[in-house]
C-alpha cells in the first residue's frame, strides 16, 4: 500500500525535505551580502553585518491548535507567541511579524475583530508590530505567522552547541499547559480543585507567554551552548538537542530537579495522572531549554531564574535518574504533527 | 443579523486591520538600523543601510488556490510562484523562502515529495533556496510561502507613485490563465481546439511563472511610477494602483490595446465568452501591471517587453475606451476572497 504523510509523520517529513534541499545547489545562493544559515529548526538567519536577521514561520490550525475553550482573543495572542517563542530560543529580539490567514466564510465578524486585538496586543507586549498578511477563505481557521528578529551574530542561540560536562536547565515550571488543559478538558472533575491553581494552569494552557527577555539575556552571556523552546514536551526538545550536536552527546535529567508547580501536581493528583509525564511529554510551555557551561551556570543563574534539571553525558542517549536512585532511558514521543500515536 | 467576514470581503478585513494598527503606537517600532514601512499590499520593507530586504507572505489552499487538475509539481510551484511575483512587483531580488505547510493525513508521501521538487524546482528557477518551514496536519492542503528579496532603495517599486499623464502597462499577455482553466473545467468543449493553443493556455493557468527578471529591470529604469502583479484580474489591480496613488488619479485603458493571444481569443470564442472579461476580470496572470513615465516609455520597451495599454488621468475613475469609440466606467469586481459574490 503506498504510504501516506502519517506513515512517518512531521519529523521525517521534515529529513525527507532537508534530504532534498541539500542535494540542490546551496552554496551558490550566497549574494552580495546576504548569506544563510538554514537550519533544521523553523528559523533562517540572514547575516547582515555584525547582526543576524533571524526569520521564522509556524502555522496553527483550529483543529490542532486552537482547543473550543480558547477565546477568539487568545487565538490571536496565541499565533504570536508561538513565533515570538522561536526567536526567544534563539536569544533574538522580535522586530515584526506578518499574519496570513484563512478564514471559515462563517467567521464573525466580532471573533475575526478580538482575533486581531488579540494579535496586535501580543505584538505590543512583545514590543513589535503587526508588518504585513494577507485573508483567504479556509475550511478550518488557519494562521500562519512570519516572525522576524534581530541577534549580534556572537551572541545567537543555536541548537547544536551542547557538549558533555554542560549543565542542563529550563526557564521556568513544566506541565502547566498540560494541565491546563487536563482541567478544560474535564471541567468536573475539577470542580473542588483551589481556584487559584485552577486559574493558573489554564492561564498557562490558553494565554501562554514566550520567553523574550530570558532569550535576550541568555544569548547576551555568552555561556548558553545550545537552546530551544518546549513546544513539543520536553524529552523531544532534548532529543532535538541531542541530534543536532556534533559531539554524540546524550542527556541524563533529574525527576527530583524538575520544576513542577504545586497547581500541576494537584491537576495530576485528582485526575489520576503522573505529574512527571505532563512534565517530560506535553508541550505548549514555551519554557526554554538550554545547556550552559558548568562553571559558569552560578553566575547566570543570578540574573536570570534558571532551574538546572540535567547534565550533558556522552551516552548518546536521554536518560532520567529517578527519585529512588533507579535510571532509565526514554524515547521521545513528545506531540508529533502527523504522526499515527 | 451579527455579520460575517464573508460580509465585507478580503479588501474590508484588511482595512479593519490596517485601521487598528494605525491606532497602536507603530512608529516607536523604529529599532536601531531596522525601520519598517509596512504597506497595503503583502509586503513589508525592512531598511538595511541602501537596500530593503522586502518580506511577503501568501497562503495558498486547495479549496481556493488549487484545482484537482493541478498536479503535486505544479501545486509546489505555484506557492513559491505566487509569492516571487509579489517580489516581483516590487523590483526586488528573490533571495529565499520559508513554506510552511498543512497537510492531509491521507496525503500520499509521493504526492507530497513531488509537491516539495516542485518547490525546490521553481525556488532554483528563480535563482534562490528554500530556507526553512514546518509541517502540521490539515483538513485541507495549505500552503504558506514567506519570500525574501532585496531590492536598492532607490529602485524599489511601490503601489502609490501613479500621476496624471504617465503611461499605463502590462509585460505580457492577459486572460491567458483564465482561458487555460476554462478550457480545464470544459474540456469536451475544446476536443477540436488546435493542440498548441490548447497546451499553451493550460500551462499559463497550471504553471504560471513570476516576472522576476522584468521586474528586477524595470526598478533599475527608474521610471516606473507604480506597480503590482496581476493576481487578482486586470481592473482589480488598477483599482488598487488608484487607491495607493496620493494624487487622485484615474486611469483609462484602451480596448484595441490590451494584449490578448490568439488562444485566449479562440477558447473565449469556442465557449460564446467575451475575451475581454478574461482579460479584464480574472487574475493569476502573474504579468506586471506599471505606470511609466510618458517621455521615458519608449526607451524602456527597448529593454523590456511591454505592452502599453492606457494612460493615468485625473478622473478618479477606471475607464474604457472601446474598439467603438464609446466610453464606459469599469467597477473593479476581479477576484476577492471571502467575498459574497
Amino acid at each position: 500500500m503506498p504510504r501516506k504523510v502519517s506513515d512517518i509523520g512531521e519529523k521525517g517529513l521534515i529529513k525527507r525535505i532537508l534530504g532534498k534541499t541539500r542535494k540542490s545547489d546551496f552554496n551558490s545562493i550566497f549574494l552580495d551580502n546576504f548569506s544563510f544559515k538554514s537550519l533544521s529548526d523553523d528559523a533562517a538567519l540572514i547575516s547582515l553585518g555584525e547582526q543576524y536577521l533571524v526569520v521564522t514561520s509556524d502555522m496553527l490550525l483550529k483543529s490542532t491548535h486552537f482547543p473550543d475553550e480558547m477565546s477568539n482573543d487568545q487565538i490571536g495572542k496565541k499565533v504570536v507567541t508561538v513565533n515570538v517563542s522561536d526567536l526567544a530560543a534563539m536569544g533574538a529580539k522580535p522586530i515584526g511579524i506578518i499574519i496570513s490567514m484563512g478564514l471559515p466564510r462563517n467567521m464573525l465578524l466580532d471573533e475575526f475583530e478580538e482575533m486581531i486585538d488579540g494579535i496586535l496586543d501580543n505584538c505590543l507586549e512583545y514590543g513589535m508590530n503587526l508588518i504585513g498578511g494577507d485573508t483567504n477563505e479556509a475550511h478550518e481557521l488557519t494562521l500562519c505567522g512570519t516572525c522576524l528578529g534581530i541577534v549580534q551574530k556572537e551572541n545567537v542561540l543555536m541548537k547544536d552547541g551542547a557538549q558533555p560536562g554542560d549543565i542542563v536547565a529550563v526557564t521556568g515550571s513544566l506541565g502547566l499547559a498540560a494541565a491546563g488543559f487536563e482541567v478544560l478538558f474535564n471541567r468536573s472533575k475539577f470542580k473542588d480543585l483551589n481556584s487559584k491553581y485552577k486559574e493558573h494552569v489554564i492561564k498557562h494552557a490558553l494565554n501562554p507567554k514566550a520567553r523574550v527577555e530570558e532569550g535576550i539575556l541568555l544569548a547576551k552571556s555568552g555561556s548558553v551552548t545550545s537552546a530551544t523552546d518546549i513546544t513539543d514536551g520536553l524529552v523531544s526538545e532534548i532529543d532535538e538537542l541531542i541530534n543536532a550536536s556534533s559531539f554524540g552527546i546524550g542527556i541524563t535529567i533529574y525527576e527530583e530537579k524538575i520544576p513542577i508547580s504545586k497547581g500541576a501536581l494537584e491537576v495530576a493528583s485528582k485526575s489520576n495522572k503522573d505529574p512527571l509525564e505532563f512534565a517530560l511529554y506535553y508541550g505548549e510551555d514555551f519554557e526554554l531549554l538550554l545547556t550552559v557551561k558548568k562553571d559558569i551556570f552560578e553566575q547566570i543563574k543570578k540574573e536570570i531564574p534558571l532551574y538546572k534539571i540535567g547534565t550533558v553525558t556522552s551516552s548518546g542517549k536521554i536518560e532520567i535518574l529517578y527519585k529512588d536512585g533507579t535510571k532509565n532511558t526514554l524515547k521521545p514521543r513528545g506531540y508529533e504533527h502527523l504522526s499515527r500515536k
